[in-house]
């Protein structure tokens, strides 16, 4: 069994940023990172907000970080105790991932006595808006000698970003009509780009006698409390806090007020247990039993709480970006990570968040149109690194070299053409899970045809040929750039063919409201015939006849055998990049994560098994595992090839991949830390997909069990087509139940 | 008036290299660096063969140095004269231009008195495996003391090389049957790689008393000729040397026995007097004189001097190298160069080397083809750096990165395909200018349809669209790697399209040896088909229509507009490549050398001249002009657009190249130094074509003559059609005389 905590005990200054992120605790509207209250920038604290960016001048496009509602700290007859600066005797930090609840506790041998600080705090998964927590100190002392306490807390506005500030302007203020009782303190910061913005309310519960007065300096407001503190009594704050922007509405000021002077009326006890309540609900259906391997069993479910924390259901047209709401890395844009590793956890588990972040994707159609158009292509171009509307957030020069200093050409914007197919992956992947239409008719379908038209608008051949190519692009793989016939991309292109004829030739048909929205606006028969001809003719590589591996790309078998060992030898960097046109796995068949074995992946129906293993052991040692996209793959293909034990160290890297701590954070001066929502999701799809094998069969949820070694059994829950089912596994027997609506 | 005389005074030990470029002489079959006798290896001292090559190891495969039969130095009463080691009095080198004879004068202050040393030389035009030299010492002093005087005199193998040794084996030894007086010397280097031998025979004239003794050391073998010398008294030493390899004659060790042993029987003087007549005939068909301007009559008779040297007489199939015979930079490799920049100048004054070098091309063919095999295309894909039998000796790697050591991936061998284009034209040039059919019925033919089925074969087409179009290729500027639509390169894969279009609908069957060579290889029907539709729907980049800018290729408008000067400004590293994937030119529209001003050079009558101006002014401050091939192309268009006054520093500086001696001579640690014979013959065809005005109007010769402000007119024969011309030009009137067979 696991207790669904972790924790860390001990004071590291290193660990800082690294507990950011595992700490973390998040409800889809915001994600507070794991760091303490008397932190500030430098810590990198962050109160990460989804779906809204700004830029300044020529820094990236990045999500905004509220101003911090959290700050608190403690001075004891005028000393301060907080940390990274008064060492502390002991310190434990710890998470509850079962409920989304962060603590930490430390103790200080303080002059008074004995002093302990325990803080207790939680992102409202009942309420989107709020945060709450609970700061409690206690001196322990044989004295019973009185003590001239300050707490000072309110909203620390100085915020953490990586290419900020973004608040031209920052309002700082109290509600000057309400009683000291009920005094809020309030920021507005108002955004560089658009000016949108950013409320932060507070008020707060303090019930020992104490006097308050208001101080503002250097970009904070806080109220100094000061009380006289008795030795042996624990002294308890609660802070109620409420986030809001001008994009959530008009009068979102109000709501934000009434938020918290509501939740203090409620008292925070209440508020945590309906917080609490909402995440027991989310685990009913997600919860994944392992039997036997509790290490697995905890990593899986600690993963499956950051997909919790990010999951946005405060609105029905979102996604999640591609470091969750851990920070400013990847400027908090939403990447194919999420339609491609990500959506199935959902899709499983609450088909309606899946719904919303493909509504994203049909909000940002005429983003996705307008880069197309950008380019000279028809349809739809989806965004490689999408913000709000579609806009593409990725830069032409997204690598600095080593040597020079120098920012390189790189084409992941530009070349990475598999992005549309990956929604489109996505759209059809819901429409097959939940056998609704509806999202078709929302504007699904039109999102598969402008995918289609991009596709078919790229195709070429050459004039003495007959078969359709795509040529200068990038695979997953982006160690190798602009190369012919990625097997991948082709593939993920012929499937958007595919879907678009499904679409016109069956579906549209289906549904009176499909029907509608497409009829007048395209030319269902012409482009019915276009992709047909496309789908028929598009080179898709095969498996070579010798070995049963198929290429890469157009000339990958040409490319220099060399072991990663070897390669890495030739580094004369640390940090240079090994893609682009001269890295040190360019010229060499070393790859950068799964590519053909992804595409075997999606498409392994087609194949037989043998030629999934033989690609799963050609391209394994061929593959740097570089990004946090490769293990996962593998895995699952290893499971579809009956070698559950070579699928096993690849999942658990990736469902450790948060909890470990132990990720890149940095690259050179910039900060890339932050969860790996990917990893999560691919350690899932794993883990139900993989070793429990759950697949449909003509429109039926089967299971084809695939244990590790050390697994007894699996149990969890799945929404298939609106009805909750029950996989129960073990080396026995395993079965599905059906448990009626969910 | 000129006196065709070049010379240089004083001794400056950083001007040997250069030097040897600056007063070569060669006929053709070698090419001998303007070094002193004295020098070795070391020196940069070359006997460079023409189209013999050999690798060694790893390194880049290049043409042979042969054996040095002038090696020649001197002591005194026990010690040495020679530079760079001591120090001279005088010095003194020169070079009749108009005949090929170096001189060098040298004196010393040497302890007997005042020593003069006074040599001449030459490579024999009349006998091309022929070198004669001629080397007198004097000592003027009042005394008559007798001095006890060395020559040491014979063959240095000790070869410089930049990529070698070649000699696997060196053979030196004597004519053991001959008597002392007929003694020869002789040295056979057996090579590497195909072990062919390069064999040097010298013998000598001296007439004084004297002992000979053979000293062997050192890879070298030399004889001590010991004399008594009196003050006062010049003493004269002959050598005859004769130079043939393995791939000359079977028979090549008689031959070069004879050779030497006869041209010193027939003496020193009359072989200069055949020698030089050879020349006289020579520049009777291709002197300029230009009226008003000595420096530039000078420069561009000097440059085709350079021409005259390097031209292939003594077979009837070779090609010209890019550094001519000036040593091994550049491979000793046939570039573009020869076809698009060398080639008028023989076509106009010696239409039989024209020949010779467009023969080469044919009988390359087959390496052509196996080069478009190798890389799965049909047809004949020229090499880029052409040796022996078309091998293509261009590496992947031809760029070192000056940050990393590390070489650098270039795609000029495999993605510059105009040059198949270039040979085509070459060929077709001939045709039209000679009106003779030969060369095509000689295989030419053949060669023309192959290059148009390779343009063929990489023809490719959106599936959405009609033309066709050429991608992924690299054009003459090489800053812009990987491009589509290259104007250059399409035009010139329609001009090779049209040009077998004509083939096929009338040539084969105006020559029945045309005919009868194509007609059981070939589907002419179906190829005709091919090709017409091929030129149709070719796509050519039209001139824009606000400026009338014809874009270089897809996107280049869009790049980064910056001025030379700052992009200078970029440089990290004064050494670092300008191109490649992260040059600092290479995402700006800053330009090597003429590319779409090289398209209009050569199609000019298909454009308005306000386009060709239009272009010219916006592609010329863009350029770098880093190749020696760019600035003739833009004096000769300023010409097309009567702008003489701006082509002509263009041509000076063409024209000035290697008289100048100040071109670029390493890259790094590697010489790149040589002669530019691509600069003398643009210098040529822009005084000709440009100035003058040479061209073709209904298959006739005319003039249409546009002169640079300075000067007051031009004279100079022309070949056309198996007659010669003489034109004349004058400010006031210009005509041209017909003066029968040449």
């Amino acid at each position: 069994m696991i207790n669904w905590r972790i924790e860390e005990e001990g004071f590291d200054q290193e660990r800082i940023s690294s507990h950011g992120n595992k700490f973390l605790v998040g409800n889809g509207y915001l994600g507070i990172r794991g760091t303490l209250p008397e932190y500030e920038k430098k810590e990198f604290v962050a109160v990460n907000l989804a779906g809204i960016y700004d830029q300044v001048g020529d820094g990236w496009r990045e999500p905004l970080n509220a101003p911090n509602g959290l700050y608190t700290y403690l001075r004891l007859n005028n000393k301060e105790y907080r940390l990274p600066q008064s060492e502390p005797e002991q310190h434990k930090v710890s998470l509850d991932y079962r409920h989304g609840v962060y603590e930490r506790s430390t103790t200080w041998n303080a002059a008074e006595g004995r002093l302990t600080l325990l803080t207790q705090r939680f992102a409202s998964m009942d309420e989107k808006h709020l945060i709450c927590m609970r700061y409690s100190i206690k001196v322990e002392d044989e004295s019973e000698q009185e003590i001239d306490a300050e707490i000072f807390t309110g909203i620390d506005a100085e915020v953490w970003d990586i290419n900020g500030p973004h608040y031209d302007e920052l309002n700082m203020r109290t509600n000057a009509e309400g009683n000291t009782a009920d005094e809020l303190i309030m920021v507005t910061g108002t955004t560089h780009e658009s000016g949108d913005q950013v409320g932060v309310y507070e008020t707060y519960r303090f019930d020992p006698m104490h006097q308050q007065e208001i101080v503002i300096e250097d970009n904070k407001i806080l109220r100094r409390l000061t009380f006289k503190m008795k030795p042996g009594k624990e002294y308890q704050l609660f802070k109620f806090i409420s986030v809001y922007t001008s994009k959530d509405h008009t009068d979102y000021e109000k709501l934000g007020r009434e938020l918290v002077s509501a939740s203090k009326h409620t008292g925070y006890q209440k508020k945590l247990e309906l917080h609490s309540k909402q995440w027991e609900k989310l685990w009913c259906n997600s919860e994944v039993m392992i039997d036997g391997d509790d290490e697995a069993m905890e990593a899986l479910n600690y993963s499956l709480y950051h997909l919790h924390c990010i999951a946005p259901r405060h609105t029905d047209h979102l996604s999640i970006a591609a470091r969750g709401l851990s920070g400013q890395t990847y400027k908090g844009a939403v990447f194919w990570d999420t339609e491609m590793f990500m959506l199935d956890f959902f899709l499983f588990t609450e088909p309606e968040v899946a719904k919303t972040l493909l509504k994203y994707r049909i909000d940002t159609l005429p983003g996705a149109k307008k880069k197309a158009e950008y380019y000279g292509y028809q349809g739809a171009f989806y965004a490689w690194e999408s913000q709000e509307g579609g806009y593409d957030a990725c830069s032409d020069y997204n690598v600095t070299d080593v040597f020079t200093g120098r920012q390189m050409r790189t084409y992941f914007k530009d070349k990475q053409i598999h992005i549309s197919a990956a929604v489109v992956y996505g759209i059809m992947r819901y429409v097959n899970y939940t056998g609704s239409l509806e999202l078709l008719a929302d504007g699904g379908a039109e999102v598969i045809l402008e995918c289609a038209s991009f596709y078919y608008d790229l195709l070429v051949k050459k004039v003495r040929g007959d078969r359709y190519e795509l040529h200068d692009v990038i695979g997953p793989d982006e160690y190798h750039e602009r190369v012919n016939n990625n097997t991948y991309t082709n593939r993920m292109a012929k499937y958007t063919f595919d879907s678009a004829i499904q679409i016109l030739r069956k579906l549209v048909y289906q549904d009176v409201r499909i029907e509608e929205r497409l009829k007048d606006r395209y030319d269902l028969t012409g482009l019915l015939e276009q992709f047909q001809d496309a789908s028929d003719r598009l080179y898709i590589p095969e498996p070579d006849q010798k070995g049963g591996v198929i290429e890469q790309f157009d000339g990958y078998f040409a490319l220099e055998e060399v072991s990663i060992e070897e390669l890495k030898g030739r580094l004369l960097h640390d940090k240079e990049y090994w893609g682009g046109a001269y890295g040190i796995a360019t010229h060499t068949k070393v790859i950068k994560q799964a590519d053909v074995v992804t595409m075997l992946n999606l498409f392994s129906q087609d194949y037989e098994e043998e030629i999934l293993s033989k690609n799963w052991e050609y391209y394994e040692p061929r593959t740097e595992h570089g990004s946090s996209l490769s293990a996962c793959m593998y895995a699952i293909l290893a499971c579809k090839c009956h070698m559950p034990e070579k699928a096993y160290p690849f999942f658990m890297k990736s469902a450790l991949s948060d909890i470990s701590g132990k990720g890149k954070e940095w690259a050179g001066l910039i900060y890339i830390g932050g969860t790996h929502p990917a990893s999560s999701g691919g350690a899932y799809m794993t883990a139900i997909e993989g070793f429990a094998g759950v697949h449909l069969e003509q429109g039926e949820l089967k299971i084809k069990p695939c244990l590790p070694p050390g697994w007894n059994g699996m149990s969890f829950p799945i929404i298939y087509r609106d009805e909750l089912y029950r996989v129960e596994i073990t080396k026995e027997q395993s079965s599905i139940h059906n448990l009626g609506k969910p």
